[in-house]
């Protein structure tokens, strides 16, 4: 991926922010994010489905492979989960040098409730046979990138693939999903950055070997530069966003808090262990617990955080807040660079105006 | 409205964009946009509304003010419309210098089909005085702008605010308007750029001289510089855009086309007037006629056009595609520049790699 040292993004970049969205922070405020205000991240184009004609062909390294319509797939067990979707890009606006992609600052999140029906059951009733070591998901999303024609795929090894909570979806927060998000079909993976969760499905396979396609070798890797193999970008990092209080100025976002006693509010996640704690600072030094609600159902959802401020008087200050995981996972001061820019999840820092 | 001279956009352009969103172009296919495909601009916050205490106030230079309920509205006739709404500053960001706002390119548009009652009615109900002379519009969402702290208003004269298809709406494509379009109640005003179509409506007041408010006489108008008044912005300019064709490069946005007979499509539309032509350009110079279909209901919504093009031979090629309305409005090869980056409706130009 390219780089810039600059802080001013490119035409490039503004295509992609224009086409693709975060959430406005004040919707934090919604357990479950209203439809259309969930990020959104579309590699290729939207692809044209005919979702009449449509099947989800599964098949590879099993012993009876199915080919499935939609109606199909509604008469399985139907499954459905709250899940907190980030973009594993989320931060890479904010690193210094950039690297130029997709320019998020904070907002690629969202959460929705997804029905559909477990992943798992329709592998078991396939029949996986003993060579297989992967799960292969492929898009009907077609585009280039790094020169190399190609529908958007990714794998799952097959623990993961396996887990009870990974769903084959057509349904966000209860409605059929928007072609945006997938349609007629998507997989869900909670706890994982949303790469994962391959839209517009057209293909599951199982297979043989570590699928080594793009989406898995060249992007979605930890590493400094592009000689090195990495680390795959897998589970979502902790993160604690912060609703913005008081009032933005339209162009800078700048806010205007009136003095008074104010609630901070916002929301947390982490995918690889539950949130345990959030912290707010509001002088720059000291840190304070926030109250933790679990006002969505499930392991897989963020959880909302509050926390009462009461300005010590007028003038400006840095709001910061972070979240810390049942395992120890804690976000850092200053995001950790890397070449893809994933997983960004430096502290969040809310400057306000106190009047 | 500060200018820049770079083609880079700065930091503050990036934060709008990441939470305001265009039209991804491939969603032109649909004659209805679904939801969360259709263009938002949120000028300050989308406000927190308890949409049952929530009442509609109408008043000022009338005999019967009235307080209205959502149930209240809903006992009034109602009616829906198709209507293609744009951003006023859609293509703001292909300017030189450019207008530092919100940096669209040339996507900030969508179609919905609302829902709502007539203002006009609520409007004879209430009884205007005769020496009323416009109608002002406040929404729940507060910001500063231009240094003022305001909630967003924009007035109609009374001519436009009683033609008959203005509406007062709670629906968008059959559903309750979502939170980010408004809800619980918004304005529409057909062929109008979408900042008239004041959205979390609060009040409805007739007032008996022009209102002139920061998004009046400060923002939206046509003038080169500060000290000019200006001409207000009121009805969208027309303009096509095409659906780009092939497969696109993720992070450039290129397209590859496959050599052989494609179908070039797109949108296109008119405030001033009905659409009645659009040509398309392969070559650079010589334009030929696309065919027009009207799709969707009534005077207020784009038009679908087709093009076949059967490519010459490999290469790269500019698609071009322009629109002309039956009162002779055309769009211009070169964006006319103004301050604001209003209407700027330049012909759209897409690269294509043709192999």
């Amino acid at each position: 991926m390219p780089l810039s040292d600059t802080r001013e993004i490119s035409l490039e970049e503004l295509q992609l922010a224009a086409r693709n969205h975060g959430l406005p922070l004040e919707a934090l405020r919604w357990p479950v994010t209203p439809a259309g205000l969930h990020y959104l991240l579309i590699h290729y184009d939207v692809p044209v489905v005919d979702a009449a004609s449509w099947r989800l062909e599964l098949g590879g390294l099993v012993e009876q492979p199915l080919s499935l319509s939609l109606d199909d797939l509604r008469a399985r067990p139907h499954a459905e989960h709250a899940v907190t979707l980030e973009c594993a890009g989320n931060g890479r606006a904010r690193l210094t040098p950039r690297p130029v992609s997709q320019p998020w600052l904070h907002e690629a999140v969202g959460t929705a409730v997804w029905g559909g029906t477990p992943l798992a059951g329709l592998l078991e009733e396939a029949g996986l046979e003993p060579d297989a070591v992967e799960v292969l998901f492929t898009g009907l999303d077609r585009g280039v990138e790094g020169g190399e024609e190609q529908a958007y795929q990714r794998s799952l090894g097959l623990h993961d693939a396996l887990m009870p909570d990974v769903l084959l979806a057509w349904e966000m927060n209860g409605e059929p999903l928007p072609p945006q998000h997938g349609a007629p079909l998507r997989l869900v993976v909670p706890g994982w950055y949303g790469m994962t969760s391959v839209k517009w499905l057209a293909s599951v396979e199982a297979i043989g070997e570590p699928f080594r396609g793009y989406q898995m070798t060249a992007a979605y890797r930890y590493r400094d530069d592009e000689d090195e193999e990495g680390e795959p970008v897998t589970r979502i990092h902790p993160r604690a966003l912060m609703a913005p209080p008081g009032i933005p100025d339209f162009f800078t976002r700048a806010r205007t808090v009136p003095l008074g006693p104010v609630q901070l509010d916002g929301r947390a996640w982490s995918g690889l262990a539950p949130v345990v704690a959030v912290e707010v600072s509001t002088d720059g030094e000291t840190w304070d617990g926030a109250q933790l609600e679990r006002d969505v159902g499930g392991r897989w959802s963020w959880c909302r955080w509050t926390f009462g401020w009461d300005p010590p008087g007028p003038g400006d200050y840095v709001l910061r807040c972070r979240a810390r995981d049942e395992d120890g996972n804690v976000q850092p001061d200053d995001p950790p660079w890397n070449l893809g820019g994933y997983a960004v999840n430096g502290v969040q820092r809310v400057p306000v105006s106190v009047r």
